[in-house]
This record gives structure tokens, C-alpha cells and sequence, in this order.
């Protein structure tokens, strides 16, 4: 008997700290669950338990897919390639582990182009074509779309907009190299700028964004200025994205993106005054409107269109 | 009787000086001739002298196509927009002129796209379905290819490379920001910083590059840092370009491409430097084997291949 196929996806969305899994249907996520990432005897363990928690997800429904977004994914030869911030460090091919323990077809890709290709499917970039999506989290992801197509890359690596470099022989980057976007715009990257400015004082006691955002709000200088320059850089980051790929719209995402117009509205008049006169009211700029939990898994689940992809070798 | 069509096609390639066209077949040009592009009362005489060296050139062959390759040409309006260095500051319809003068075919296309095309077709990156071709010469332009096809962005104006910033708040740019690429690399650009290095002494009588490249060559040390930093600038500049699309190939053409290792052997070398490491042996860096007048000619006959884009709209 023929097994009744469904038009439900699994998305699965791997971060440095919990997996998140979830059951998705036209864009909705009808239920879902995380496991941690860390903790596991190795890969195939941890593949054990994505497998039990997409069982209890699933009940006895059938999803036609499985989409899996993690970092250093690489979509050409579906391997999690020697991740620095997973715990393991040889090339595993999650996809072939996950599809042989569940029975159903699973799709790898990395974590920033499974944002652009959820904010595309479902999200703020739904419609576009040319399309820029942007996550400023604790590095700084990308994902193009061009001509309706995600691009890839000829290794299956494009859309690194982190690190592209914005100021020669500048900050130290975890890359190894010098003044990339992720250097400044990064969480990381806008706490350094704010200790800089600061002498560091070390006034903020916590960690993170927000409490620069929470600070800025409060008049604190510094932390102003930190927004300025943090805006400075990308400002000119995604004018230059633009003037390569020429997009008609960009998405924001991603924690930093949650500042709301603390960020939107100076990103915009400096994107503006950035980009070359022949892009002016032809690319506009918005923040993602997927919560933090739901970008990860639609995200990952919007993978799963991507399969004719596939027969292109590296 | 219906008219014989053939595999010929009209190329003719726009400059600010003159305008080039030539009868090309399966990649060879057949014969060519060249129009000033200066000096006629209107766009509809300038089309009247390209129309008569059409005819000249092509005798009783009907050509199937013509393709036209300009500077600010932009692919889906079939317009010149408002091309600073050409003598009509209106947008001009060049396309539809040439095909009502001639009963061919006509598609216009910028000629930074042109060059792609026509390296990706008949040149250095024949076979490359990602690609970055890069054209340093008075200005700096570029063009990429993606998953096969062309990148024109959702306005027709995508691979300006040349106006990506590389230094914040850097050179004043012809286009009225500051820092671009084509500030620095363009045969301007080089001639600036030269002056810059030398305090302005004028010792190179000639302009362009060639006289540097010469000087570098004789021992000149501001001639041979001016190669330097030119290098510099590029390498990181296309290094962003990499990060952004992931090609597998990078074609470097134009008047400074032909100064030849003086050029590429340090470009690889700091290309390599300024690459983030995943993409390292997967992009390689050539200068385009297409001579002067052949690559203008041969990219304008390219732009016949991407009638089928001309559905979408701005």
C-alpha cells in the first residue's frame, strides 16, 4: 500500500545552543519542540534524538519533507562542514543520517540561507525576486535571491555579507581576517564598539544588544553612538550588496534587527545617502516579521523547495 | 518569399568616443567597422550612420540579431537613461530605433553586462555558470552570472561593482559618493593616486596607464606602489563580490587588465589574502584573452541571448 504523502514540512533548525523543530504547513507552524545541541555522544546520537522529537511532532502523519538549516551546512555536498560552533567537528551528513533513521526526504542547508529563503517563502521578502536578507545575530549571516533563485554559489557558499570586508586592515575577525561587516555589526561586534567608545568602563553590566538598545533609549551617549556607527557600517555593507546584486527589497532579521527603529530608521537614511543614485526608490529596506522561534524552523522547512538544486556538483 | 535568417549577429559596442560594430559568427567577427560616436545632430542621425555601417557590413546577409552594447543602457526599459558620458542627456531608444532602421532584431544592454555576457560566451568565462567579470578602464564595471543566467537585479542596474565602497568617507567618486572601487582602480583612479604618491610632481608626461606601468616596470617607486595599492583595493573589493555571489571564476578585462603579471601576479596574490578562507581553491582569477575591440563587439553580440528576460518589467 502507498504511503499517503502530506503537505506538511519539518523544519529543523540547528543553533549553537538548542535545535528547533517544527511542523509546518503553508507557512504555519502547527506544533513544535527543541532538544539541545550540545550534550550528545556524537552526531549520531544527536541525530537519535531529532528523530524521536520529530516523531512525537509528526504522530502518525507523514511530512513530505524535512528541511535542516545549520551552520556551515553546505547544500551542494549536504554536509555540516567542520562547524566551529557545533559540537562536532568533521564534515557530517545530517541530511543522509535524518532521512535513513525517519524514511522521509531530507534537505541540508546553511542556516543563513535557510533565513532568506524563509523571509522569501513566508516572510517579509514573499514576492520578491531580487531579494537581500540580512541576520544580524551573534555573527552576520546572508542569503540572495536572484532571478527568483536562491543563489548558492559555485561551492555552495554565497551570500557570506558578514564577510565582506568594510574597513581595510581594520577590526580583527573570527574569520582569521581583518574588518569584516561581523567585526562591527555583530553582537559581539556593536558590544566592542560600545566598550571603545566607552573606555571600557564597562558601565553596561550585561551582555547582549538590548542593553545597549535599552541604554541608547536612556540617552546614554555612547550607546547612541554605538547605533550610529553600527548603522554607518551596514549602511554601506548593504549598498554595496546592492550595487552587486541589485535587489528590490532587503530584509533585516535576526536579534540585533528586533531594536526596532532604534536601528530601522537612521539604516535607512544612511542606506539611502550609501546607495548609488541609479538604486534610489528602487530597493526598499524592511525588518523581518517572523518572531525569533519561527524564522529558524520556516526557515529550515523552506529548504525543502530547494532539491532541484541538488544535480550541481561543487 | 519569406527572408533567409542566418547564425550572424550585429554587435555594436557604444563608447564615448566611438562606436564599434561588428558582424559576428558562432564567436569570430567576421568583419567590423568603427563610427564616431560624437558629432551627430540628434540620436536619430547617430542611428542613420549605425544603420548605414550595418548595411555596409552585412551587404545582402540578414543578420538574425542585433545587439547593442552602451554605457547606462539599461535591459528592461530598452533605454539609455541619461548616459553622462554620451552626447544625449535624454533617455534615448536606441533598441527600437535600430530595429525600425534596420527590420533586425535589436536588444540594448549596458555595456558592463555586454562584457560578461561576452566573456561567458565566447571568452575567458566560457563554461563558468557563476561568474564575476570585472572592467577596468576609464570607469569600473562589472557584471555577474548566477546559476547560468545574467544578474540584472530587479531594475536592470545590477554588477556595479565599480561603486561598491571600499574606503568610508574615501575619494570623492565621479558618481558624487565617496570611497568607490572605481576611485581608486580606474585608470583615473591609478593616475590619483600616483599624483598623490609623488606629491603631485608631475614626472609621468603621458596620461593613462600604460606610462605608469612603464615607470613600474623602469624602477619607478611610486609607480610600482601605485600598482600596490591598486592591487590592494581591487583584491578586497572583489574578495566582497566572492563573499556576496560565490562565482567560481573572476575575469578581469579592460584597458588596465592589460598591463598584464604587473597586475594579476600581485592581485592573485592578495585576492587569495583578502578571500575568506571557504573559498579558497574554489575561485580562480584570469585576465580576459579577448583583444580591445574584439571584447566590446563580441558582449554587444552576447546581449542577443537575453531576449528572454525582457518579459519581467522595472
Amino acid at each position: 500500500m502507498e504511503r499517503k504523502t502530506s503537505d506538511l514540512i519539518l523544519g529543523v533548525d540547528i543553533g549553537g545552543t538548542s535545535t528547533k523543530i517544527g511542523l509546518v504547513q503553508n507557512g504555519l507552524i502547527l506544533r513544535s519542540d527543541r532538544i539541545p545541541t550540545m550534550g550528545h555522544a556524537d552526531e549520531h546520537v544527536f541525530a537519535d534524538a531529532i528523530a524521536q522529537c520529530i516523531k512525537h511532532l509528526t504522530n502518525d502523519i507523514d511530512p513530505s519533507a524535512i528541511g535542516i538549516g545549520a551552520p556551515n551546512a553546505n547544500h551542494f555536498t549536504q554536509l555540516i562542514e567542520q562547524a566551529p560552533n557545533l559540537p562536532w567537528k568533521n564534515d557530517v551528513p545530517l541530511a543522509q543520517i535524518i532521512s535513513e533513521r525517519t524514511g522521509v526526504p531530507t534537505t541540508l542547508g546553511n542556516d543563513a540561507n535557510a533565513a532568506a529563503l524563509g523571509e522569501w517563502k513566508y516572510g517579509a521578502g514573499k514576492g520578491f525576486d531580487d531579494l537581500l536578507v540580512v541576520t544580524l545575530g551573534t555573527g552576520v549571516g546572508g542569503g540572495v535571491i536572484v532571478n527568483g533563485e536562491l543563489v548558492l554559489g559555485s561551492a555552495g557558499n554565497a551570500g557570506e555579507i558578514g564577510h565582506t570586508t568594510i574597513v581595510m586592515d581594520g577590526r580583527d575577525c573570527t574569520c582569521g581576517r581583518k574588518g569584516c561587516l561581523e567585526a562591527y555589526v555583530s553582537i559581539r561586534g556593536m558590544r566592542r564598539t560600545y566598550d571603545e567608545l566607552d573606555g571600557n568602563k564597562d558601565v553596561l553590566k550585561q551582555e547582549g544588544v538590548q542593553c545597549i538598545a535599552d541604554a541608547a533609549l536612556a540617552g546614554n551617549y555612547e550607546a547612541m553612538q554605538t547605533f550610529h556607527h553600527t548603522v554607518r557600517w551596514l549602511a554601506v555593507a548593504l549598498a554595496n550588496a546592492v550595487a552587486t546584486t541589485g535587489p528590490a527589497r532587503i530584509v533585516i532579521c535576526g536579534g540585533i534587527a528586533r531594536s526596532g527603529s532604534l536601528l530601522l530608521d537612521p539604516l535607512k537614511e544612511w542606506f539611502r545617502k550609501d546607495l548609488l543614485n541609479i538604486y534610489h526608490d528602487r530597493v526598499d529596506l524592511v525588518l523581518s516579521g517572523l518572531g525569533e522561534n519561527e524564522a529558524g524552523i520556516l526557515g529550515a522547512a523552506a529548504l525543502t523547495f530547494m532539491n532541484k538544486e541538488l544535480k550541481r556538483s561543487v
